[in-house]
């Protein structure tokens, strides 16, 4: 069996599942973000009195943090009506950042875990070894009442990563690189696992970057086996590695495909607007003029992306004719930036900073995109409206690209700065 | 003649001028914020080709800064259109702060100068010497077109502060105490001029705050003379005083009346939700629980008033019930509270930075009340639906009373906690 089978047989009460399978799993972690206030009405409407285990469920207020509108201070408001009522203290208001940076930094995601999230990209939680999935709110419901819920064991799909690519070639551009290879519909309800030696050199920050991104190919889930990379990063969360239970892929496992990518000599790379597997070099769109460029989100706001983002900016000026904003994806990540001086140097460089969370990724505040504005992201998303206007244009790149591109007002291959 | 008046005679090209004459005065500083694009609509209603004097005219995006709806990104994307064309280079982008702020910063507004823009706490910059006052649409594009706008010659209030109130109470605490003496129409379309003994304690920060409530009393402009305090911080903004034509109230110059007002004895002041003039002492309302609490904008979000915020909350904790949102009021007063390490200690103890901009004051965004949301906030104004919702409760106060609230979770005498 694969790891990620053991993990669902164990979560189930099974010795074994088989691909296909319909089991039902005890969730370690579950969490509601303040887009998901119908998660609260689908528990009362089924019934709900209390919550199976509260000390198993956060509420993070991250996609409108802080409010933008009275309707979404009131859904934080009734969010927090309910975690008080429920005793699940467990609550991040406004401010504290992202969901997925969030529960990663908080200890309790780790290796053998289920950690199940009101956001598609809860897969970044697949590079801790844990069985990490976004739902909607009826599941997530269930998941209150109950303490459990039903899956189908994906098949599982190999991505092996060969070779370190050169600074400032970042995980976005493998991944990037992946999504333009193998299309958006490359796994769709299966599990992707990354393997290959790209892997022994990437912390776990660049790490979450590919299994974030593999929603985009329509993975359930993704998965990194741990390794000292992870029991290092835990660590620094304040957990041993005894506090988890790390399963491993039996020999011979057969996995639906192995796609074999060799990224060393990898260029940075960019997806051209209107869709994420639409994938080229940086130095095929250099010159395009951009508006605004976004150094943030659950894929591109943590704190190796603010490193690379002030060591290219360091001592140089965002172009008049472009706003630079900067979130960073938690409250620790912005504390380490500001210790480490990264926040320091990207405002005298004339960048922007906001609060952390999602910020304009999805459109809502912070940033919202003008008719004709475009903008170099290190988001995930980049169809017609994700951030603002439909006629806008989101490009998609690393930190180190949307950075160089801020200094020169136009799309820039970061290799030509550094 | 009156300082004011021998100003106003000056713009005018006349010797000299009476209350109530009207004259058409040449404008030193005009300035638009991206509340009003009406100002550029107008302008081409009236046949406007080009500005007459683009170098004496400044855009500022802070009422949605970032923009969080398409339409204010449109906006904003217009204004930026129009200053390229006109060769208006004084463009302050997203995040560089509030208006008032930044043309205090910018060493173009001091004594002798008209400065108009369309936001009506303008009156602010009259604690330079200026003559400033804010006004609408149709008036700002006349300026846009012509360099010049009429007013009527104010008659003047003298509203005399003596005694030095004992810290923590601060320049909000004694404008509130007026406010809450003289209530909301005591100078309606005059103008005030602060004088005594308390404005010679009274750094600049402070006395910004004075001349920014002013509006609140219904005053066209407010004005403080020039001195030593007052050059020292034109010197600290790369000006000189000579720079400036320091006009003087003649002797004998009669004000339409004058108030003497003893602050020596001043306790932390609060104004209650819905009127800013029914002002009363905290401890009167000490106790009553906190939501939100708002350290920010033009009248609450300068140097010293995070300095105070973050000297109340060193080493202590926001209450767990309470968002405690900071706003600096412009770029240069975060990098400024950066340095000095205030920014570390209100992230440290729980407080959400949020971008140099107005923030939640106006309800837009970056903090918008629920209904049945508290907040005590450093802000201007607090009629009902002001923040958000109507039916939200905003306390206004000065930073010490915001950030000693922050700690308990209450209303709270910032000297119980000092």
């Amino acid at each position: 069996m694969h790891a990620l089978e053991k993990l669902l047989a164990k979560a189930s009460g099974k010795s074994s599942v088989k691909t296909g399978e319909i089991v039902e799993a005890e969730v370690d972690l579950a969490e509601v973000n303040d887009l998901y206030l119908q998660v609260i009405k689908s528990f009362y409407e089924m019934g709900g009195k209390k919550v199976a285990h509260p000390e198993r469920v956060a509420f993070v207020f991250d996609h409108y943090s802080p409010p933008p509108t009275i309707k979404a201070a009131d859904n934080q408001k009734q969010m927090r009506e309910f975690c008080e009522k429920m005793g699940i203290n467990m609550l991040y208001d406004i401010g504290e950042g992202v969901c997925h940076q969030l529960l990663a930094e908080s200890g309790l995601v780790g290796p053998g875990k289920v950690v199940i999230e009101t956001d598609s990209h809860t897969t970044t939680l697949g590079a801790l070894g844990s069985f990490a999935t976004g739902v909607g709110a009826t599941d997530l419901a269930i998941i209150l009442l109950t303490g459990r819920l039903w899956f189908k064991v994906p098949s599982i799909v190999n991505i092996n990563l060969d070779g370190k690519p050169p600074f400032p070639v970042m995980a976005k551009d493998v991944i990037l690189h992946v999504l333009g290879k193998l299309k958006q519909d490359a796994a769709i309800y299966q599990a992707i696992e990354f393997t290959g030696s790209t892997l022994s050199s990437m912390e776990m920050d660049e790490r979450f970057v590919l299994c974030n991104m593999s929603v985009e190919m329509g993975a359930k889930t993704a998965y990194i086996q741990p390794d000292e990379i992870t029991f290092g990063f835990l660590e620094a969360m304040g957990t041993k590695r005894e506090d988890f239970d790390v399963l491993t892929t039996d020999e011979g496992f057969t996995y639906s495909i192995v796609h074999h990518i060799d990224v060393s000599d990898l260029k940075p790379q960019i997806a051209l607007p209107g869709s994420v597997d639409n994938v080229t070099n940086v130095e095929e769109v250099e010159g395009t003029p951009a508006t605004q460029v976004f150094i943030g989100t659950c894929t591109g706001g943590r704190l190796n992306d603010i490193k690379v983002a002030s060591e290219i900016l360091k001592g140089k000026s965002v172009a008049k004719n472009v706003r630079c904003i900067v979130i960073p994806a938690s409250k620790k990540v912005f504390k380490d930036a500001l210790k480490l001086g990264y926040v320091q140097t990207l405002i005298d460089a004339g960048a922007v900073f906001v609060t952390p969370g999602c910020g304009p990724c999805l459109g809502a505040h912070e940033g919202v995109l003008a008719p004709g504005d475009v903008c170099v992201s290190t988001s995930s998303r980049n169809f017609p409206g994700r951030m603002g206007s439909t006629q806008a244009s989101i490009y998609i790149a690393s930190p180190a690209t949307a950075a160089a591109s801020a200094i020169s007002g136009r799309i820039t291959d970061p290799r030509k700065i550094l």
